[in-house]
């Protein structure tokens, strides 16, 4: 793991209240005009027996879709975050970094019918963690990743993978930390994906419904 | 075919002089800074033993290809195009549109290792040309799929399918007619190929060398 990957492990941990704060009170409105619903809606659609939510947070996606009927447990780096994504006393969470999935593959009993990475995938070297995590799918399991759309996320940078940092500065003074991430452009998430022995057999585009920019890029991926 | 769909054929053949002088002169900055050597570079990388040049224009690629050694033939549904890639007595071109590719698959005693539609899919309703095309690629072929970039292309207008017009304005006088075409999402092009029981195997999005902005993507595909 190199130096950025565990700068965003750590500023997962300062920031973990702030970000529970935010994401609670619907205060990202990418999230609450499109994304929230897109992930939730394309994950239910294909009815799975079970989920395993990678990078869960606070763990508002494992509540929605527990209580939309369906089994679901999170995993996430942070102690902090699953300290409060517990606090409702409904779904299962784990703390789980992407280095101990990496290094020893402790959820190997059980396959799942659909893993999510939604907005968690943010480091650079994440091949090895994709690899692992098609290994846990079902025959029919259904790998959904859902990231920043390149288009709004390249901003004025050039469009080309790198190294970028968010500051939480939008959001208030609570966040103690920036946080860096990876950017990645539609060719590299398709290349990459497809590195990892996956094949992509959706791919949706929230778009904001007044700017009508596109907010996320959402693949669906099956193994081969 | 549309309306619209014959408008595209229309214009191509008002304005074929025009089309020609253009690419010839090399006016059209985004193709001679990058998307030009993107397509060339990406289809002899594959070492194809004959190619097909589906909406060829004036014929420079095939002529390019040749050059390089290759096996190529040129095809359009403008006869004042076709007559423009004759010119230079180098390759083999034939007026086909993509009606007459639809309504008989007149090429099938042939199958090819490379087929190109280099910025060539310009209507609507495209997906039994892919489904024919996909037809006619060998067992290792590939279907090379060069677009403007939907990032840079969508413009001032929201990130959805659907019909623009192309009016020339930015390269003079000499063009009599626009042309509409439809606009594509990231997503509606990936979702568009797997339709056409193609996979996606490389996808490459060339960048303008200074202003770091996407202008081209370009997907090759295989069949699955």
């Amino acid at each position: 793991m190199g130096d950025r990957e565990r700068q965003i492990e750590h500023s997962w941990r300062t920031n973990a209240s702030a970000w529970t704060s935010l994401v609670r009170s619907g205060q990202i409105e990418s999230r609450r005009v499109a994304t929230d619903k897109a992930i939730v809606d394309k994950i239910t659609e294909h009815r799975p027996r079970n989920i395993l939510d990678v990078g869960c947070g606070e763990g508002w996606l494992v509540r929605e879709l527990i209580r939309q009927g369906l089994e679901a447990i999170g995993i996430d780096g942070s102690p902090a975050l699953i300290e409060s994504a517990r606090q409702f006393g409904v779904g299962k969470f784990e703390v789980l970094s992407y280095a101990a999935i990496r290094s020893a593959n402790i959820l190997s009993d059980t396959t799942y019918d659909a893993i999510i990475c939604n907005f968690s995938l943010l480091g650079e070297s994440i091949d090895d963690v994709l690899l692992i995590l098609s290994t846990l799918l079902s025959d029919q399991g259904k790998l959904f990743i859902q990231t920043l759309h390149p288009l709004v996320a390249f901003g004025e940078e050039s469009y080309r993978d790198g190294w970028r940092t968010e500051t939480f500065a939008s959001f208030g003074s609570a966040f103690k930390e920036p946080m860096p991430w990876y950017f990645r452009t539609v060719g590299s998430w398709l290349n990459l994906v497809r590195s990892a022995g996956l094949t992509v057999i959706d791919c949706i585009e929230p778009v904001h419904p007044v700017t009508g920019k596109p907010l996320s890029l959402l693949l669906v991926c099956t193994n081969k």
